[in-house]
């Protein structure tokens, strides 16, 4: 097994997500001894996140171990720990609120989590989509309900059960309403010999004045067009006022549904506040151009975590490619400060922006071009298979796309997890 | 949606698994309509669980939803529900402990569960392998183990995590063994920094004269030495009288073991017990030659739950083939007695039994022949991948297989479910 050099300057990584992943991957070679420490075991390629929730892609086929990806990287530790506090002036890291690590370089990639805006009570009823469990939980919870509706003999119940809401109307809310409306309307057709799963509703509900806000206006009406065409309902202007126990309300409205997904916000990890430096209002840390933090160019934040003002006054966004980018540069300060150099600032070079659609449908918007349809979805598709960690993923999710775009089958429709409670009693 | 015509004959069974799945297709055409009822929405190919556990193929691979096996039969009904007791006089099912179902046939295919033999308190420490979730727990727990590991810093905390105890060496103790120490010789060498998993021990604990009991004294020999050059300890003769947290005791030495599998007793569903006609010890309904039991003959028991009296004096072993067997032999007996025609006694044609060893090693026992290693191996290969239900998995278990076989790699070492519980400090 190969050991590291103790003499070598120790830069730990917060984070095996894109960001510290990158990071860790920039550095190879570099007369560093690195410590990557992630509180799974994984890497998950999360903008495929809901090809599991929604039973197409196995939880194996978009997660690979880290210490798998980096096991050709020698000057690479990898620790399963949570990391619970950071000392940047004693230059440690906490784990687990009781070992120690000391640094001489620290990345912060520690990412973000869901936010339900204050409402926390809304968390057990609207699950969000950030981790493989909470991607299982939500395949469970959606195959649960047709199984609850076939057993269920009250018309009003029965409807409630068919009646999917996802609150957000982003890529991630517009993604999963492609993809559940499929389930319904082709998936577990002739199933059931009580339901009609044709007739289930898919409600996106967004509370601005548009889904898909990130995106040129002539895309997102595309993006309208084509999930109303697939069957889903899109509520825009409708803000979500309470979320409770069979219902989802907007405005005044109580909607009785049974199961609402929550893709509306994100807050940045709660390890921000340990670097004593002044937050965003979303709570992330607002760094130099150089994604340091002030009075500690020995520290980073990238990814999600970091607010990185830009010229325009909008911070750049919570995706991948800053991630990506935001790593490879610090890794690159990083040498460039061993070698005795000063660091540059961080330049985004922005790659565009997509979204799929269903089955085979997508907007596209690369900047010097736009496109939406069965195009962009051809684009969507090559991008996300070529970014894919891991050669036997690649194959695989190859292999399920094609199963399931030529028989509309999900291969996953796995309900696990504990034993579900028998339904309530509601006569 | 395809209706069931209510003035048919209504067939109610009770389990997806081999038995009443089997039972199900058997009746594809029959005058009846048929209730098919399960706990979980997916029948499981058990006979390759331990490969889910051992982080080889996915859950998706070897389950699929019973409605979607069953879709193709209009005299089908899938209920997700918990039957939860039986009235054989009144011919009723009670579904959650308070929806009842009439029945006019019944087929009670319930399975079995593991059987601690009365040391209930062990379960806790060495859960066993029976569902998809129990397959997720160990993954979870042996991977968690090397990662427990390299965080160790005492050498004998270290060691503990590193050793394995499987108690049981029937054929699932067998394949767990040579599946175990191939993820610590193989595939995760060269991934650590501070242990050397190649350093792992698997011990195989077999409180009987012999691992393979079931199999003639040649291929237990060539089982025996299979494993040995693997590098698994095999302990014969050597009882487990306690097992709790971190040990394992074996006679009146305690091992320090941090992870314990239970390979070793099965016990039948206790629904069993409902039908008020005599068990074995075991738990198992004692039944007909017809495989119907006394007083009731529109009442068969099928599968692990079924004690067969067989001439020999023992009783069929509860594998998969006796499971399909009784399924269709039960379903010709319901065509027969609807044609007014009388049951006749169920005859068992036993196909042979085998056991893999690790990566392409095996020992078959076909009755007619006998043989071990490479062959063996394929002839299980090529048995259990015609068997698989459903044409997706068998594909993408062949791409699996092939990719772990030439890379020694494992594509789904994921550790998921709760967060783990930081390591105990015990200084």
């Amino acid at each position: 097994m190969p050991h590291q050099d103790a003499s070598l300057p120790h830069v730990v990584i917060i984070g095996g997500g894109f960001g510290g992943l990158f990071a860790a991957r920039a550095l190879r070679g570099a007369p560093v001894r690195i410590t990557l420490i992630d509180r799974q075991n994984h890497h998950l390629f999360q903008p495929l996140l809901y090809q599991v929730a929604t039973a197409v892609l196995s939880p194996g086929d978009i997660a690979s171990p880290i210490r798998w990806i980096l096991r050709g990287q020698p000057n690479v530790r990898v620790l399963l720990a949570e990391v619970t506090d950071i000392d940047p002036t004693g230059r440690t890291v906490t784990l687990e609120g009781r070992e120690t690590l000391a640094y001489d370089q620290l990345i912060v990639a520690a990412g973000a989590t869901h936010s339900y805006f204050g409402h926390e009570a809304w968390a057990a009823h609207a699950p969000g989509l950030k981790t493989l469990d909470d991607a299982l939980e939500l395949r469970r919870r959606v195959l649960l309900a047709f199984e609850r509706a076939e057993r269920e003999t009250d018309p009003g119940r029965q409807r409630q059960w068919l009646t999917f809401a996802i609150v957000g109307g982003g890529p991630t809310g517009v993604e999963l309403a492609g993809s559940l409306i499929e389930i319904a309307r082709q998936t577990l057709r002739r199933e059931f010999r009580m339901i009609d799963p044709e007739s289930a509703r898919v409600l996106l509900i967004e509370a601005g004045p548009s889904i898909l806000a990130s995106f040129p206006e002539s895309l997102r009406e595309r993006g309208r067009r084509s999930l109303r065409r697939l069957g889903v309902e899109v509520w825009e202007r409708a803000a979500v006022t309470d979320i409770g126990d069979g219902f989802v309300q907007v405005g005044a409205d109580p909607i009785p549904v049974e199961t609402v997904i929550w893709a509306a916000g994100v807050a940045a990890s709660p390890l921000g506040r340990a670097l004593g430096v002044p937050l965003d209002r979303a709570g992330r840390v607002v760094v130099a151009p150089d994604l340091s933090i002030p009075g500690h160019p020995e520290v980073f934040v990238i990814g999600d975590l970091a607010h990185c003002p830009q010229p325009s006054g909008t911070p750049l966004p919570g995706v991948a490619q800053v991630a990506m980018q935001g790593a490879t540069w610090t890794a690159a300060n990083i040498r460039r400060r061993l070698a005795g150099q000063p660091t540059t600032p961080f330049r985004y070079r922005d790659l565009g922006n997509m979204a799929t659609i269903g089955r085979a449908s997508a907007v596209a918007d690369l900047g010097w071009a736009r496109f939406s349809g069965f195009p962009a979805w051809l684009a969507w598709l090559f991008i996300h298979l070529v970014w894919l960690v891991g050669f036997r993923s690649k194959v695989s999710v190859l292999l399920q796309w094609a199963t399931s775009y030529v028989t509309f089958q999900r291969s996953v429709r796995l309900i696990t997890g504990p034993p579900p409670a028998p339904p309530p009693l509601r006569h």
